[in-house]
C-alpha cells in the first residue's frame, strides 16, 4: 500500500520507515530534510501536501510537540503552541486527508501516556494528548461510511529517550521501541478503528 | 465561601446561582448581563475579571460551546472556534486564577458527555471536552501542593434541553437537572480533586 509518513525524520519516524518500507511504498513527510515538505500547522501547506502526494492508502503522523515547565508559569501562548502543533497538526492532516485517502484506508495519529497519567509541568501535552485521542474516537465513527478507519498510538516513554526524559516522567516503566512500532503496524494493517493503542 | 460562577447568564448557570446562593456568597460573571463581566476567550479580561472580583473559594465555569456539523465540512477554523471558547476559556480561568485562589479553594469545569459518547457532526465538542478533562487531571496535580482542588462535571444532555438536541443525541438518555447541580455542589463542597463527575 501507499504510505504518507508525517515527522519522517525524528527518530520514531526513522524508524517506522525502516519497519514499512520493506513491503509497502512509503513517501517521507516533515517540515525539513524529506521526499516532501509539509507544514501541519498551516492548512495551505497541508492541502498543498495531499495534492502532491495524491491518492493514498494510510497516513501516519509522528509530528508535534508540547511545552513541559512550571505549571504556575504556563501560560495561554504556551498551550496554543502545543495546539497549533501536536493537536491541530494531526487534525488537519485529517480533515484534509479524508478527501484524498483511498477506501479501505487509515489514519495513525499519535498522543501519548501523558493522557492518562500526567507528570509535572506536562498539563500542556496531557490536554493536547486528550484532544488527540477524543478526535480519533469522534471520527472513526465518521470515517466508517467511507470504509475508512482512523487510530491512535499513545506511547509511553520510549527506552532510547530514557536519558534525556527520564529525570521528567519519575516512576515511568521505559518501553520498548519495538513494541511502538508494532502499535503501528496493527494500526495500518490490522481492522481496529476508534482505538487508542496505549504502548504502557 | 466566596464563589465566582462564570456562566452565570446561561440555564445551568441560572440554575447554580439558586442552589449555591442561599448558603455562599455567590458573584455571577459572564460575557453580558452580571455582576461582573469577563470574556473568558480573553486573558487580559480574565485578568481584570480576578482583579475586580479580589480573593476567592471556588470558582465554577459553565461557559462555552462548539461547533456540531457534517465532518466532512469541518474546518480548522470550527476547530478553533471551540478552542478559544470552551478549552482555553476554562484553562484561562485556571491558569490566572491560581494566583487568586484562597488555599483550600476549587475550581470546577464544564466538558459533557461527548468526550466519552460522540455523536454525529461532534468531533469539535468530543476533542475540547477531553482536553478539558484531561486538564482537570494535569492541573490537580499541580494544584494538590497548594492546598487547591480541581474537578469537571461532564453532564450528559440535561431533560432542559431534549427539545433543542434530541434528535442530535440518538439514543441517549436525557439526565435531570437536579443531577447535574449535585455534581457542581459534591465539586465545590467536597473533598475529591482531579476527578470528572460523570452525570450520564
Amino acid at each position: 500500500m501507499k504510505i504518507l509518513l508525517v515527522g519522517a525524520s525524528g527518530t520514531l519516524g526513522k524508524r517506522l520507515f525502516e519497519a514499512f518500507s520493506s513491503r509497502h511504498e512509503v513517501l517521507r513527510a516533515s517540515a525539513t530534510r524529506s521526499d516532501v515538505l509539509v507544514d501541519f500547522t498551516d492548512p495551505a501547506s497541508v492541502k498543498a501536501f495531499y495534492e502532491q502526494a495524491g491518492a493514498f492508502d494510510a497516513l501516519i503522523a509522528v509530528a508535534g510537540s508540547g511545552y513541559i515547565g512550571p505549571f504556575s508559569q504556563t501560560t495561554e501562548e504556551h498551550f496554543y503552541k502545543g495546539i497549533r502543533s501536536k493537536m491541530m497538526g494531526q487534525i488537519n492532516l485529517v480533515l484534509h486527508g479524508q478527501h484524498y485517502i483511498n477506501p479501505g484506508g487509515s489514519f495513525t495519529l499519535t498522543s501519548g501516556i501523558l493522557a492518562d497519567d500526567p507528570i509535572r509541568g506536562g498539563a500542556v501535552l496531557t490536554a493536547i494528548n486528550c484532544a488527540v485521542n477524543g478526535f480519533v474516537l469522534a471520527a472513526s465513527g465518521e470515517l466508517v461510511t467511507k470504509g475508512v478507519r482512523i487510530n491512535a498510538v499513545s506511547p509511553g516513554m520510549v527506552e532510547d529517550s530514557v536519558e534525556e526524559l527520564g529525570p521528567l516522567f519519575p516512576g515511568h516503566t521505559p518501553v520498548a521501541m519495538h513494541r511502538v512500532i508494532d502499535a503501528y503496524v496493527k494500526s495500518v494493517e490490522g481492522i481496529r478503528t476508534g482505538e487508542i493503542i496505549k504502548v504502557h
